[in-house]
């Protein structure tokens, strides 16, 4: 079985970070490997990056379906899920965003649970996911650590640092069971914090790789009937010519 | 990896039915056990059904926690998830219901999914899990074939021609990406369902036995911080008395 | 009129307080009888308790229903409401939860209003039958007094403290109008928390007496056409199997 | 115990007719007494006849308030609940819509309810009192049986007749266990119609007296703590000048 | 295009300052025109006040479709918008409501508000509002500076010094974007409360003003199709005999 | 005022319609300047249309924001409100989304209404809308002509048509009191399918462009506190490096 993992900013480092922790929780059978778009944002922290980054992931997965290597399901690795339907109707691979993995996930384990995100302004998008993906009331509350994105990879042990604490005040005060990690460069963290906090830690790259091997073994993939259909052939102009006239293979 | 398949009603058949599903479905390093309760319904077809079992699969639960081959996860093996949460709350391992398990999986490859059960009055049970676990809004209309549990083990083939003709109504009518099948013994026609009605057709079993995989993998287990804990020690009286100070290992 | 109150847990001393709670707010004509299971845990503090003494209630309904002393209406006495849909299959009596008599009595005398119940881990309980009933929102707070159940009767006067306290701070911090009390031991202490408190404290077990006093009177029962029909008769296997082939006797 | 039934329009015919549903239904020791506003429209069928009737509402709670009768309950005999905050601010004992009192009731012996109403312009009515009361997804569907208000008192077997019609069309469709009329004019059909149709029938103004017996018997009236309070005083000009300077007596 | 703006009490002082902030706002082709009812409270602070206003109001919209001087919009300026849907049906002119008004004016701005109001009591109308509206997941809280209305205009220094001070509560508390103003009386205050905290702050009587241009300039009146059609003629008895018979005049 | 308005799409046949509409509808004052992106997809028909046009809106938006013309407020021109959010972070002035525009004036004069729209697939994506903004309940159907998007440019008259007949369907059978049209190529069809129809059809275009004036006319735009502030400043890089260190010029 074949994952792509495709990281939505274009920050190498963190493609690493998340291919290797995909790697590391994925089945003997499976392989992982790791994108990133060719143009886009060094880290998303915000509306503004998460449309740019996008029309990337689209990309990312119009390249897997087009490569010579075939793609059995195609992860979205940044917490805010962006392009996750776009991509969705470019496949009939499934596609898994990591937000939507965890929130899965810490409902299995979990009556409630709190996210510890990077920034406080990316708590609306996180709201707007819990919303539209129908567990609202599962969630306590969102928080925020206040790390940049990149000090994950710049400054680990502090941001580290941060998160324990952060998660450690949703312990003792929000009445949950569980922590989901808002962010996807936290991949390679979720052993510590687990450690640190001492309650079930849920981190969505590795939830998104279990689902992604749980989907391909069950043959289930993007339904073509209804609105996730291929896009309906038809011109692009300008820098995106290139995305004209897609649509199923068969 | 073991994972207990608890088919919650005495019927042994479907219990047989259920197990060489999960087992045709489950990981090379998977090993599956399916059990039945001792005592109970032989059908789980409204809620007082529904109540007896509960106590079953918490058995069966406390079985597994207490016998010498160690189970990994478990699975509530009927569409109603009866009790579930009093099952996360005997172990540490996951316990993942089939109605849970089905929606998570519909949800991840459509925007909107129907319900195929067995008889009307069950649809209320459906109904209300939706609205617990946050997905009565992915959910377009919950479907009867008005079949009686058993007549899937005792007149498949007729069953079979019944489920069929209302996946099909579903998809014409629905406006829906996918069907998910409301009974445990359908387990083993997933598969004939899909081909004859043409789009992603997802059964709770199977499905439960690969988020119990993925959950298992990722090191998850029911949180035992906040309201999952190990119940309680108590007494028990009268034909329950066995049941009196169970608690956590450590 | 003969009001049957059914107590889920095993303690006699509180089906006694249960049972004089009941007698003292019953109507001239109101004849109580207070039961309970022979078989169960001897307190109800999370969902494992729970499912086990639903099957208790059920045997007391069907007991009610077989006996020579007719029954006019049935009050399952803890605050969970366990097994209540069950119960309901299995009389054309009216079935009251206390925990949804509180509610409704609630949201009739005040805008919103806070429950107080007695230990943290079955706050969820509270939680989930707000939203299965409707009142999510006219619940602002579910708050415990952190006083294991059976401490009503051994230690009441701490207990009764901790309450008051509780309800204190519910009155000035929660923006309410009243306070539900969320456990049926709690039967007694009415009068005197109302009285300490200053706003209207409503307790389950005297609320549902009269509920069920008001339903008689209408001569309405639980409905029979559709999903509270009775149990479609069948085969129960093992200890259970005297539960075999219930259903109505017309 | 002494009971006010106000029926919010002023045509006394139907008046009448409500005082004697609710004599025929109140227990030994109530006492009924039924009022009409001394000004207002003569049915209630739109949001402007229901503005001007809650004027009338609460003046006769006023009155009630005032009179040398001591009222220990006060019901609001008008579908929309016409007034009904506005009431309860203005005494210490119940206050009991009929739209809300039925609907209490039918979720106690059902698990899913239709509406059965006068006209459809009325239906958003009851939607938004669904709403507001935490009912929406209790109710299956709102329907019209198209009969102007004032027919039920002078076409009495017409209306009869379409009121069977449209409640067995809500059987056979709606997938429901009880039917609400949705008109206080209809208090005394209840029967008929619940022999006709077969399900249980619940009325408003039958209902609201068992509820008000049930307030009072539990002690229990409106909280004057938070935001049902007595109005603030103050000075009410023209021909509302007699309203000035409302307030508790104590 | 005339506007006329409907101070739903009957303080002059407050139409006065209603309709100076309304004139302000106005675009240079628009006439407005403030009145209030000749009968009613000096001041809302509660459901009964709301409920005298609120047939003010109607006769308000009713004097000015029978008047000389044909008015386009019709704006009701107070927060709990009483009788708004009553005044729809008494119109094809559009009838905007303050609170409705700032609240779709504060979505289009912020992704979450909170509401400074006057008094705690009154916070329920607005919650209520919230809900029926759609906006309960939009506002993050309801805040009361607890300053009775009329203080707005008898010692304005003090209150708008209060407002400050809980508006600035709920820019560093709240985690939103924008504030709304809960009280028509604080019409003049919008642009200090602006300067003084430092986000949007959103008036709803100003807010009102240019929704009616707009909706007046699309050609959009409220809808006679449906539930908002003219009343149903009828007779109206006593002090409201006035009221017979409207209807439309084509 | 200057308000830009923005087709999403490249179809510059579309932009003109659009921005002919717009004029017609703006008040004396204001100048409309209407735009599409330089790159993207000929229509939008979908959500991978939608992700690609979305980046093409933000583009627009900065060009705005960084062009000689300063632009008092923004439209996004597509009925799925594409970039919205993204849009807002990147200007003070107000931005507007069609959707939500028409959602929003459909509340001020109907309590119910029906969205009529061009492809079935779009459907999903006005119900996550009517979700997002809080409009899921005041939305009675989502509706289809089942009309290519440019076939609205191509074949005028068989569209209109078609659209007539799909919204006098919806006023027969929907309960409703308004029709929002879904999609910014049928700005100039709203006259005509008013006329036909007979009820309130509200088209985004016009709707978005006199919001638009209001919040000006009001001194608002978009929150610069909070979660829509201008993006943080970062790298981006391949084709989107011109949108590198964007952000707030003061």
């Amino acid at each position: 079985m074949h994952i792509r993992v495709i990281n939505p900013n274009t920050t190498s480092a963190m493609t690493e970070t998340i291919g290797t922790a995909a790697r590391r929780i994925a089945a003997a059978g499976t392989r992982i490997t790791a994108t990133q778009p060719a143009s886009g944002p060094v880290s998303i922290e915000g509306h503004f990056d998460e449309v740019v980054s996008a029309v990337g992931v689209a990309e990312e997965v119009i390249a897997g379906e087009q490569g010579e290597d075939p793609v059995d399901a195609y992860i979205v690795a940044c917490f805010g899920d962006p392009g996750l339907l776009a991509a969705r109707e470019l496949t009939r691979a499934p596609v898994i965003g990591i937000a939507e993995a965890a929130f899965h996930m810490a409902t299995l384990v979990s009556t409630r649970f709190s996210i510890v995100t990077t920034l406080g302004r990316t708590g609306i998008i996180a709201e707007h996911l819990l919303e539209n993906y129908g567990f609202r009331h599962h969630c306590r509350r969102v928080r925020a650590a206040e790390i940049p994105v990149l000090d994950l990879e710049d400054k680990p042990e502090a941001a580290l640092e941060r998160l324990v604490a952060e998660c450690r005040r949703a312990k003792e005060e929000d009445n949950i069971g569980a922590i989901v990690l808002g962010c996807g460069g936290m991949a390679d963290l979720t052993a510590r914090l687990t450690d640190e906090v001492g309650l079930p830690v849920i981190e969505g790259v590795t939830a998104a790789i279990k689902l992604a091997e749980a989907l391909v073994g069950l043959g289930l993939g993007t339904s073509k009937h209804g609105d996730l259909a291929f896009p309906r052939p038809k011109t692009f102009t300008g820098r995106f010519e290139g995305l004209s006239n897609l649509g199923a293979s068969d």
